[in-house]
């Protein structure tokens, strides 16, 4: 796809340049009084929580910004691997797909030894990122992923909107309610942000507040959460830009250090023509901050263009232009229980997102940590406001999300130092070199950190089994469930299964059968099934909210290495009779491919087999044996609950 | 994706079953008083020269239909491997990818020969579509095709949406005027079917008009075309149903013949719940139509549940149904020219879909073979209506669709006689295994066709050179653009050449380069560029509007073998710089890659390498060596025209 020849247009890329419009500001209306979840910010963090709670029709939800209405330029552009995987999860990742700009190769420009006023290419090197997902990491205006979240929710059972023009001036939490989970402990205060709304003031009262409001979070100061870490001492000029170049790699991702001018980052973006350029700017001077900056657009490109040389750089026009400096920080804790709480004590607020940690935009990663940050929370909430789990779930979030934030800033501390590290005068080649090949290292190094699909959760009530690890060597526990291809037994059509596992608050348990076969009733897979079928003790039985289907709460599924089966020699349990007519689910049992097969990929044990437990959010909770029927019981009696 | 569980629900499968509405019936405006093109009817064959025409900002189309609204239930479902490709071209086929159900099986079901009484399977194959496109043909509501088309129709710069609630009475064509392009020879009178519309009449005049009105088409019979062939002697029940059953089968497609009750086909349906029956009547007295049966859709399932004896089928809900007869009939003529007009003779009233041929529902081709009509008509008609092409251009609509539906409606009679042949009691067994593995070797056989990827356009000046067919011997010359994957060499994305031939009007040449280095001034394809580039003589220099980019009528696409091309070592004209900026266009350069090198793929002459010249409807119109410059002056001269 091919767009903003004659200009960049912001708005849906499905319709062409020449009639797609700016996405309008939606009409004004009333804040609700009362809500389970306040939402606040309409980032990718506060967007993922909004578009996760839109799934449950039991759940109020609101989501305010102040901002007059979506997105429609600039900030974060680059889409991981992980980011589209959870994008799968609501069902919405062909547009991103289709839409996002590939990068497949990165190069490295040096000054030229021979003639170091002269940039020079040392290096074009693939990305490093193949085979760590079935989907691609991509470039993509942060407007777009904002768009098809909320196209998402409005489609959804909930058909929720968010509300714009609403600055959250503070919130209150009603401390002595805060453990009885039907109270409504929170008080927020909005100010209308819009010519018309003259300054009105609105609250609202909620079970749970979400602070998704960005790196200057007045949630984040009302909570008294204090971020730690290095206050910002780097700047970058940033700008989406058209341009004519002779520069041979503009459609590359090219990392160009210049000898005197400093270093330039450029990205090839989305349509074909678009190019972001990242330019490293002086130091910060102590306690200046990166809007002190007194620098233009023009300034910017004048020094893109120094650093250039001998290339040309005729920027055509500027899309979007921001100075961008962020300090590595992160908030000392992500929700309103004070440190070291027990999780006896139930948070009511949380941060998310730039709200609880900033850092460079070089990786890429605000965007992409943001948006699981809540995609880990939203079903923990869910499930804990239906009932459905104990709530000291909650506490996990922070647990979870904190560790994952930390690595970031470390990373993030590694690359800045390798990026910015600029060749002295004197050796300039040799360091130069030195760096690039450090940089290439870092890449191959972090890949699955980079593309978010090796983020894994520490040990815990809810990502457990280490013990038994080696049954499935490719399924980290911990670690999202990495998709493989198996074969529809009912139909032989190929499913990637990880897009079974749908962000619909279900858990999912994926029985990998031995070699017994299963059609057998003494097979350990057959026995299995018949413990979560009709045990007194199992889990499916226990927790499944009454009248509710089968798979309504644990949704099982089984793959098997025998060819040729019949769904009617297998237990019900694995086509289950569903809904109002008793109609028979097909899709649930699936058997390996010949060519492909996913016990080799994912280094499943053949003569075992194994039960895999995935949360809702795709993370890996559990491997078991087949035959510990009483530990699947023991994994969800930890924390769920029977709904009243 | 699954749904439908309690309860079939039309509208918009991304919206979940609780939440999905029907397509609501949009307001009723009036109908413009004069328009380029007048499309009547919306189903695939009008909708999809709707959506072509959408594209042209520089003409006006106006489409109506006598229903008060989109479609939402029944008719045809299956979606060939060549529709979705044509859906690529506007644009829209990841949804269809998506929503629709694969067959990936077939099973054929027969009187148990130790029983006769119960039905017992004799075979399971794999289905033959394999490999024949990059797509794979799925099963879905053609309502959902309908939308994306009318979705497509809204997003694009014309916003052009469809008139409902009007029914043609008439249309008059002013022979006096139609030789004169300009002219507005047609004149249509519509009613308002609506009960507000109070019977109104109202008038458009026309340059041109389709009918796409289905197989009672009015307009065929105001302009005197007359169907032949057989008309109906056989009806058919079909139903969309929930069920449940112990049929083993019921999620693949089946062939089922009963020793006495008749046979059913049963296709699996989208969302993994419904299923769709065909069931077999008895043959239609002389004079009747299927009409004129008494059935009651309890009947039709009192039927099915004697064929799919000995296995039980509980209807829980039928969402459609209906009793469809057609005879294999073909119109004698595509437009109102009489038959055996010379081309200079200009038509000017067209005839597509159901409205010019019609045959029994068993291969799927109903709506497979009318969408391709009018993608076939629609680029010639904006073409000549832009002056762009010489108004002979309109006749080979006639003589390449005739080709196709005579095709067809042979390859349906077939078909047919194998379906509906029905064991006699004597000899059942033998002689019904013998019908299936006929059934088998039809489909073997006629995969290709089945699938629409081998439709293949007759020789004539816009589908030449049959005589370097060796040249390229997978693309053939007449046959769709069979796609294949290139990697792009600016940024080494990898890209299905196919779906760069977007629906847009534009022509395509690629030019696969021969073992010359193309950066080399004096290789066959250097110059080969230069002479599009840089001759008098040049078709892309003749004929490209003025102010127009340069791709803007013929885009140019080249292939090499040589890897680690540089686009700034190629000519200009191969990363031309486009728009009010000059911006280069850097995505017309792609590489062979090794373990998918397309030159074998489609048997690409390596030494010599060739041009192939692409339609904008994708199919190829000529294959040249790459030193016949003139030769592709010439394939341009004899239809193009320079705009006024
Ligand atoms: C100006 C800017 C430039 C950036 N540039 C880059 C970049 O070049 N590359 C990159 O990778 N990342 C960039 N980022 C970071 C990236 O966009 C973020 O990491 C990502 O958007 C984080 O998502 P979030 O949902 O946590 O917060 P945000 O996307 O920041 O969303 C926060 C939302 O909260 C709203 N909000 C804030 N305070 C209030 C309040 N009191 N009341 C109501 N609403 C409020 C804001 O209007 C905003 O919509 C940039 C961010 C910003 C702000
Ligand atoms: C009742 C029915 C059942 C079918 N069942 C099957 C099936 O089971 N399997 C299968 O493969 N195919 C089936 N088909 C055929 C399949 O739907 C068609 O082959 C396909 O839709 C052809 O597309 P079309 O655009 O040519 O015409 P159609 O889809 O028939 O569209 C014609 C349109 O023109 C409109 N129209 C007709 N006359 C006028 C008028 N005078 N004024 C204004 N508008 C008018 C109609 O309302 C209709 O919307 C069925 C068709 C029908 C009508």
């Amino acid at each position: 796809m091919q767009f903003h020849l004659n200009g960049f247009k912001p708005g849906n890329y499905q319709v062409p340049d020449e009639a797609r419009k700016p996405y309008p500001n939606p009409p004004i209306l009333d804040l609700p009084r009362e809500v389970d979840v306040l939402i606040i910010g309409t980032g990718p963090a506060g967007l993922t929580m909004a578009r996760q709670m839109s799934e449950f029709a039991d759940i109020k939800t609101c989501i305010v910004d102040m901002a007059p209405g979506p997105l429609l330029f600039g900030r974060a552009d680059g889409i991981s691997c992980r980011t589209i995987e959870i994008m799968e999860a609501f069902n919405s990742s062909e547009m991103v797909v289709k839409e996002t700009y590939q990068l497949k190769q990165n190069t490295f420009w040096e000054p030229d030894p021979q003639n170091p006023q002269n940039i020079k290419r040392t290096e074009k090197i693939k990305d490093a990122r193949g085979g760590l997902s079935e989907f691609t990491h991509g470039i993509v205006n942060q407007a777009r992923l904002h768009e098809l979240l909320i196209d998402g929710m409005a489609n959804s059972i909930t058909n929720l909107h968010p509300h714009y023009s609403r600055e959250l001036l503070d919130v209150e939490i009603d401390d002595t309610q805060t453990q009885d989970l039907k109270a409504h402990p929170i008080t927020a205060t909005f100010q209308r942000t819009d010519q018309a709304g003259a300054q009105k003031r609105e609250t609202v009262k909620a079970r749970f507040v979400v602070g998704s409001d960005g790196g200057r979070s007045r949630l984040r100061k009302s909570l008294g959460i204090t971020l730690q870490g290095d206050s910002a001492d780097k700047a970058w000029g940033v700008m989406d830009i058209l341009l004519t170049t002779d520069f041979p790699d503009i459609r590359v991702k090219s990392f160009i250090q210049s000898q005197d001018h400093g270093a330039v980052m450029t990205i090839p973006r989305e349509g074909g023509y678009l190019c972001r350029f990242y330019i490293e700017l002086d130091a910060l001077a102590k306690g200046k901050r990166a809007t002190d900056i007194n620098l233009s657009e023009q300034d910017l490109i004048a020094k893109a263009q120094k650093i250039f040389h001998p290339y040309t750089l005729d920027v055509k026009e500027v899309a979007w232009w921001s100075i961008y400096s962020v300090g590595q920080r992160i908030a000392d804790r992500f929700d309103n229980r004070p440190l070291n709480s027990p999780d006896t004590i139930i948070p009511r607020a949380f941060v998310s997102g730039d709200a609880c940690h900033t850092h460079s935009p070089k990786g890429g990663w605000g965007l992409n940590t943001s948006l699981p940050d809540t995609f880990n929370l939203g079903w923990k909430m869910a499930a804990v406001l239906q009932g459905k789990a104990h709530p000291k779930l909650l506490a996990t979030y922070s647990t979870e999300r904190r560790k994952v934030a930390q690595q970031l800033i470390n990373a993030d501390k590694e690359l800045s130092k390798l990026v910015a590290t600029r060749p002295t005068a004197g050796d300039a080649s040799e360091k130069a070199r030195i760096d690039t090949a450090e940089i290439e290292a870092f890449m191959k190094r972090q890949s699955g950190f980079v593309s978010g699909t090796s983020i894994e959760y520490a040990p815990s009530y809810i990502c457990t089994g280490q013990e038994n690890q080696e049954l499935a060597t490719g399924f980290k526990i911990g670690q999202r469930f990495h998709s493989a291809i198996a074969t529809r037994v009912a139909d032989g059509r190929s499913q990637h299964l990880g897009h079974l596992v749908k962000a619909d608050g279900r858990w999912r348990i994926f029985l990998f059968g031995g070699t017994e076969n299963p059609t057998n009733a003494a097979s350990s897979a057959n026995r299995f099934v018949d413990y979560l079928a009709n045990s007194t003790a199992s889990p499916v039985l226990k927790y499944t909210p009454k009248g509710g289907d089968i798979d309504s709460l644990i949704d099982t599924y089984a793959v098997f290495q025998q060819q040729d089966l019949s769904m009617h020699d297998l237990p019900d349990y694995l086509w289950p009779a569903k809904g109002k007519y008793a109609l028979r689910d097909y899709e649930k049992v699936f058997q390996t491919q010949e060519d492909n097969d996913l016990y080799d990929l994912r280094g499943i044990d053949r003569d075992a087999g194994c039960v895999v437990i995935v949360r809702p959010d795709q993370h890996i909770a559990s491997i078991l044996p087949i035959t510990a029927h009483a530990k699947v019981s023991e994994f969800f009696d930890t924390f769920m609950r029977v709904p009243d």
